[in-house]
């Protein structure tokens, strides 16, 4: 890495990345997965809190940093968590018929037994860090600052080789309840954490056929 | 870049980070910011074009794709949402008192007139993609993966010295009408996009004396 002086302050030095590091980023991207198929391998905890204050680096709207971390350890927390998973996702198969019913109780859709870390995020929606700068026409975007940290932790954790895993088939506020967690606390993701058992680069849901990757100019329009 | 096989299939390779790049990714994070400083000097429409892409290898539940991503690019569309903008800041700066009155005017909180890109970032919340896996009891991760797509491509465009600014400070309804767009997409992201005028490693909230940033300890719980 090489660094240099900006020439509008010439006060303020920051890295230059090279297209070696570009090339290995989005490869990073790339071969990050939703992952659901896990070594139980542990994950050391120092790693642990390491990733979650890069996950902290993330942007934060009026610079609220709502992102509240819940390890999740006890066998009775996360035994609720699971039932939790049952009983959503049986609402959730419910809802296809034939051949579609069928190709959903087939997929693996969480890591939740074989997982070492279960860490649950939340955004504290009574937080006045920030000072609601940037949130009154928009305050989804208190929402959304978590959401950015979430992803960051992604990243960085495939980066040591980590996998992570977002179940979103919970019911939310039972969660909370599930975890002793305040009502004014907002479940964003639950995340599955710990080394996968295998790399891909492809979703598991294209390679299954659920559904398949779209071209990006189907995406792309002009105002 | 080194390539391994995976020990437990031994199908998928799968690239294997080194810590020189841990480190470069760690520096990215610190060095991504909030850009409202912009240069004028036009983005490369292939570049911009290719980060999209990128953004685009976000991760989406049930692999919906639901971003929609609008080029804004006339000036009559420009026009509109620098309006909007006034009238949502104007709100907004009512909303405060005193010394955080006095504050907030003095910050620069968009970089509308300067930066060579606009992108607004939409979900589409009609779409059929995915066919609902993973979102009946939490359908607002529909919304969360169009955030993760901001996220990449916020990250993409930094390792190519590109700034990126979220602008949430819009009446995201008015901003539809702004732009000629459909009622059911929904507004996730505003952002000015262009080369930044300085690099730093600190939010501007926290320089200006807005936001401190907080140690991560205050956010971490054990259940």
């Amino acid at each position: 890495m090489t660094f240099f002086m900006s020439e509008t302050t010439g006060k303020k030095p920051g890295p230059e990345f090279n297209s070696e590091f570009r090339t290995m980023l989005e490869e990073l991207f790339r071969w990050r997965r939703d992952v659901r198929h896990f070594q139980t391998t542990p994950i050391d905890p120092k790693l642990l809190n390491n990733l979650i204050s890069i996950a902290a680096l993330a942007p934060s709207v009026g610079h609220s940093q709502p992102w509240r971390f819940v390890k999740v350890e006890t066998e009775k927390s996360r035994a609720l968590i699971r039932a939790n998973f049952e009983r959503a996702n049986a609402e959730a198969l419910a809802g296809y018929t034939e051949e579609r019913a069928q190709l959903y109780a087939t997929l693996k859709l969480h890591g939740l037994d074989e997982a070492p870390v279960h860490l649950a995020v939340f955004q504290d929606t009574k937080s006045h860090l920030g000072d609601g700068l940037g949130a009154k026409t928009m305050p989804e975007t208190l929402t959304y600052s978590v959401v950015g940290a979430i992803n960051i932790l992604w990243l960085a954790a495939r980066s040591h080789g980590i996998g992570l895993g977002w179940v979103s088939i919970l019911d939310p506020d039972a969660a909370k309840d599930d975890l002793g967690i305040p009502k004014h606390w907002k479940l964003i993701g639950y995340l599955c954490i710990g080394y996968p058992k295998e790399d891909q680069d492809m979703p598991e849901l294209h390679r299954t056929g659920w559904q398949k990757r779209l071209e990006i100019s189907n995406f792309i329009i002009e105002r």
